[in-house]
């Protein structure tokens, strides 16, 4: 019985040393050295390769390495494979430290600052005590839940939005379509958490910018498909919105010449929020292996209908 | 009886409304218009005005409108005159977000992320886990301690040191000369949340510097005097410091030739950690008013030997 690694080689080293260590009944195999495909009841992958079915014919379970599992194309895996994300509590500490940063740089007009020193201007503006500035969610999964408890202590006010209604200390939930242009119009800096999914494709566009108060601020931490870059633009040309902290794009890495790199309006890094690491993952993906084995429900799968 | 106010004239506007409107007993006047200077009993100020003794015979106490009070030059005010600095909540909320805002910018890289957007250039470095991590703070006093506590959720690995022995849960407390080089010796990211002192001034020094690990991070919220800025710029070059985040300078605002403005590891804030908001000091000030009507002890008063 061996699970098959298909991801970033040098961390498959430490990967591979964590499963000697602690799991040695479980055989490592890295792609592509798949040996007998016969054996191979798990895949551990960051994409998964072609034909699946026949390539790997006794696979019982694709664990992808990552929160999200939009890179799958999850119509092109077999139809009963069950497919379970990566709940790896080392991901969600890197999303809350970056939803911090962000937040509160955008909070204390760090952009503008980040501009004032390359133009050597020394002046102050005004301070916004953080009860009143607004924080709103796009999307109330277990990161975005965790991003909200993180900035709560900052006493901003808090609000989420999500396709189902949640309840969650402290915040103030939104459900459902009919609820997105209250929640965010209340939106002084609105944070995108949100899986991508044909639902959500595009989702930060001119329509939605012009439902947020004006100057309002965006960050987007999920996937570079949620934004409509030309519309970001648009809406910072025109003020509409005041600045973006960015960590994902449509085609990653940026160009030379996309022209986010020297906004001074928008703070653009290189989808570093969050990385899985190893040490903190692995347990999670033995623990859902044994919870296989034994027959029990794994965390963190994916309902293949919805798509997240 | 008047309270004399002597600071910035479109914050006094906001003040004088509290005061109208809250404590109509005591009456507002604002500098250079003192009346008859026998009334005043109280001066508001940021920098007092010369000859004190002789300008207002009956004042009783001058209240600070900061919560440093180095500006001030004690040694020049009447002996016997209380001094009190102002504990404004307001104040510590700003401490607080500047400073995990800082730790975790450079927790994060985001100095080398700023410089690569700068760059046109798309590379993540390796994340350091918070509990890898070890922030130690430069003096405990009261937003010193507030500001471990608002880091400690994350996850670092908090120390500080004072002159004295403190006791802070999670956080590793060091106190006097003695114990400085062990302190400095574990500190990745040393935040200077000092008073400024005969005994503080010029404390981040080549000497200080290379204690500290090589490649560590420096944030300095406190005042100028701390920092001998020509052995900052040693250090940045020399590696010996990977990164510095600073909201005090020796000479403010910065003259255009200053070397800081556009060195690719500084970042340059224009003294903006924290302001005095009328609002939340409003009540600070009058809870110590009364108390001195009363007879009580007020709170934030300067041991004038120690000088803060």
């Amino acid at each position: 019985m061996a699970l098959l690694y298909k991801a970033d080689p040098v961390r498959g080293e430490r990967w591979q040393a964590l499963f000697a260590e602690q799991a040695p009944d479980i055989e490592w195999r890295a792609w592509p050295d798949i040996g007998d495909p016969h054996d191979v009841r798990y895949l551990a992958a960051w994409q998964a390769p072609e034909n699946l079915d026949s390539l790997l014919p006794n696979l019982q379970v694709l664990f992808a390495l990552s929160a999200g599992v939009d890179q799958l194309d999850l119509g092109r895996l077999p139809q009963s494979l069950p497919v379970v994300r990566l709940l790896d509590p080392g991901i969600t500490k890197g999303m809350c430290e970056y939803a911090s940063f962000a937040v509160l740089g955008l909070h204390r007009d760090m952009l503008r600052y980040r501009q004032q020193q390359a133009e050597k201007c020394w002046q102050a503006h005004r301070l916004v005590p953080a009860h009143q500035r607004r924080v709103g969610v796009l999307g109330l999964g277990l990161q975005a839940r965790q991003i909200l408890t993180t900035l709560r202590p900052y006493g901003f006010a808090l609000s989420g939005w999500a396709r189902s209604l949640h309840h969650i200390p402290g915040v103030d939930c939104f459900a459902g379509p009919d609820q997105l242009p209250v929640f965010l119009g209340q939106c002084d800096i609105l944070l995108c958490a949100l899986p991508l999914t044909e639902q959500t494709q595009g989702i930060l566009d001119r329509e939605l910018f012009q439902q947020l108060p004006k100057g309002a601020a965006l960050i987007n931490m999920g996937r570079g498909g949620h934004l409509v870059e030309e519309d970001l633009l648009e809406a910072l040309d025109s003020g509409q919105l005041s600045a973006a902290v960015l960590d994902v794009l449509q085609q990653e890495p940026a160009g030379p010449d996309h022209p986010f790199w020297q906004h001074p309006k928008i703070l653009l890094t290189p989808h570093i929020a969050a990385m899985t690491q190893p040490e903190s993952a692995f347990s999670v993906l033995l623990e859902n292996i044994r919870r296989h084995q034994r027959g029990e429900p794994m965390l963190g799968q994916i309902d293949r209908k919805q798509g997240y």
